[in-house]
């Protein structure tokens, strides 16, 4: 029965951090929400940052998941294509991180150090990926060229929101706009592809824009 | 004599913010540093979102010349190199407002709509410039390629400062950061060259990295 409230407040907090943006919502507000006192809340979690710790721990595991590679095989482009789509659904989910991120990891330094060790695994997981394409001949790239393009990657998926929001997109990131830094990722990738690969991705990539 | 105080006080101003991240300097901070009383500050600026909007119309104004391309002829792959870092050095002599850009625009409705602008002019002068050395046989992309390709520039060169910041790495940016973020653009490019062009490109970008 705890354990339910205490699954019901991050849910919710989850759902109103992105609806409303993380700065925007007081622990006042989320228990009002649930319709359960402040001391109940505070029974729960000391703070709105414990809360926000605990999703971002839940945000962790998913992105692990996601990271994750098949070991029984090397990767091929539809790998790629599905972790792709894989992350940038779990930054969508759990997009109130990304919105005010730079704001979030400068007040916590505990997420600091667990966010920029997510970044270190992200990047391991992308160089590895694009290593194997290039071995099984689909992808030529030199070792720099794979270094200098996994970090692009992360940097577009990382700031892909924030960017949207700086250069005069609506107030509300939407589904549409998550397809957007799909397709900007994609059109990273292209040209370094075999041309069948690359004419194949290109005409797959223009689905993705609006 | 007055005009050099108001002077004065946006060079101070902007040292400060640069060092010290604009939320932690406060007028009073501003005025004590320069040796002058509040009173005698307020005369000059209602507010430190006055200094703000001063100091932005001045990056406004730097960044408006370099984004300026040669009218009299085709642009040369040194054309956008001289740009990049043109553009970088900007970025970099106000750097406060790029540590704190999505807190600082959400702030500020008006500098939200300035710095929408200035994206959309920055947008506009890389897609010419692409699309100049694609008709000048340097560089070869589609349409859609020159269109992501300029996006993934801008997305990079704004938010690299605070890609360097949330995956762990120093506190301060230095300039060598800045040179990985122009090494960063570099190889965005190099993939669209021409082969001679491209393996001149690596060579060139490699020096770059730290």
């Amino acid at each position: 029965m705890a354990r339910d409230t205490r699954e019901r407040i991050l849910d919710i907090s989850l759902g109103m951090f992105n609806a409303q943006g993380e700065p925007n919502v007081t622990t006042n507000h989320i228990a009002d929400e649930l319709g359960i006192s402040p001391g109940n809340l505070y029974y729960h979690f000391r703070n709105k940052d414990d809360i926000v710790e605990h999703l971002f721990a839940r945000y962790e595991a998913r992105i692990d998941g996601v990271l994750r590679l098949p070991d029984d095989r090397a990767p091929t482009l539809e790998d790629i294509w599905l972790q792709l789509h894989r992350v940038f659904e779990s930054l969508w989910s759990y997009r109130f991180l990304y919105r005010d991120l730079v704001d979030i990891l400068a007040r916590n330094r505990k997420l600091k150090l667990r966010f920029a060790r997510i970044m270190q695994r992200a990047s391991t997981s992308a160089t590895e990926l694009l290593h194997g394409l290039v071995r099984a001949g689909i992808m030529r790239a030199s070792a720099d060229e794979i270094r200098a393009l996994a970090e692009n990657i992360l940097l577009i998926a990382t700031f892909w929101m924030n960017f949207n929001a700086v250069r005069g997109g609506k107030a509300e990131a939407d589904e549409a706009d998550l397809n957007c830094g799909i397709h900007q990722v994609m059109m990273l990738v292209a040209p370094f592809l075999r041309d069948a690969e690359r004419f194949h991705l290109n005409t797959l990539a223009a689905t993705y824009v609006r």
